[in-house]
């Protein structure tokens, strides 16, 4: 690590999150979250979402905007392609938890981040969504995410980096070990 | 379900797909898809992703247009609220891949869709992702997924429409069980 004169600032305050840490810790109902979204179906495959609000901190909270999404099936599927497709939407969750991960860690650790970049990819054999192979699963056969970094640490730095980012990644853990899901009809 | 003169119109061409059932059945490499988002990191939690190609069906595609996302986490942990949190994208992307697939099943049973809504929540206590508890599991406890449907069909018919959606939907898939994820640095 290069030592200079400047505080190392990744825009991540990691104090904050300490304390956060400390007082939840103290009083756990405070730590229960709910995180939420509407989704309203528009035609063939296209749905739009939206994110506004969540619980957690024993109180409701707005988001500073609502955030909207559309979701959509590709062309080469005989759809109309107005959004990326859901399980891109995974993809994006993943790489940009991890990322911020590694912004987090680092700050944590002293190192100043330069660039974080990172490609995910995900196979995905389609005869199981398509219901042609009942050996074949729905979701992803595996996923490969690269992250190119620069910053002031070591290869070495950087690799543990990387590890304690996917260690607290709650989207890792979502994708990596089964969730208890259940849809039911109004 | 009630009978008309009109044809049932989802906007879903279930003849293509079950055609491309039967192409990608008799030559399944076709059938071999990768889905790819990219990262690039801004300050703190913030990062921003895009979404414009994948490969399948033998070749590469570039969807319509290149999907951006803004991901961030919110003020109360100290973060801008630049976009949506990342498990907030896992459950954008589980409530659309299920509203696709509502659509989808409806127009190959014959059911005319009026409206379809959802609304998806997560719960998490945050301690696992803070670090502050072994015992938690960083990612969801459980979601709950709940559809409001207006449509030309029974309630029997829509619980089973909601079902066979669960039952063939990519992101339900990689939810519901482990998925292999290799977290590399360049």
């Amino acid at each position: 690590m290069t030592i200079t004169d400047r505080p190392v600032d990744n825009g991540v305050d990691v104090g904050a999150l300490l304390a956060a840490r400390d007082a939840l810790s103290a009083s756990p109902d405070a730590a229960a979250f709910t995180w939420r979204a509407s989704c309203t179906w528009q035609r063939g495959t296209h749905s739009h979402a939206t994110v506004s609000g969540f619980a957690g901190l024993g109180t409701e909270h707005l988001h500073r905007t609502t955030y909207d999404f559309d979701l959509d099936h590709p062309e080469c599927f005989a759809s109309a392609d107005l959004g990326a497709t859901p399980v891109e939407y995974v993809l994006v969750g993943l790489v940009g938890c991890l990322a911020a991960g590694v912004a987090s860690v680092a700050q944590h650790r002293g190192i100043q981040l330069r660039t974080v970049t990172a490609s995910i990819s995900g196979d995905m054999n389609v005869l199981g969504i398509l219901g042609a192979d009942a050996d074949v699963r729905n979701g992803f056969d595996s996923i490969l995410v690269r992250f190119a970094i620069d910053a002031d640490a070591s290869r070495e730095e950087l690799e543990a980096l990387v590890a304690q980012s996917q260690k607290r990644s709650a989207v890792f853990d979502v994708v990596t070990n089964p969730t208890r899901v259940v849809v039911e009809l109004d």
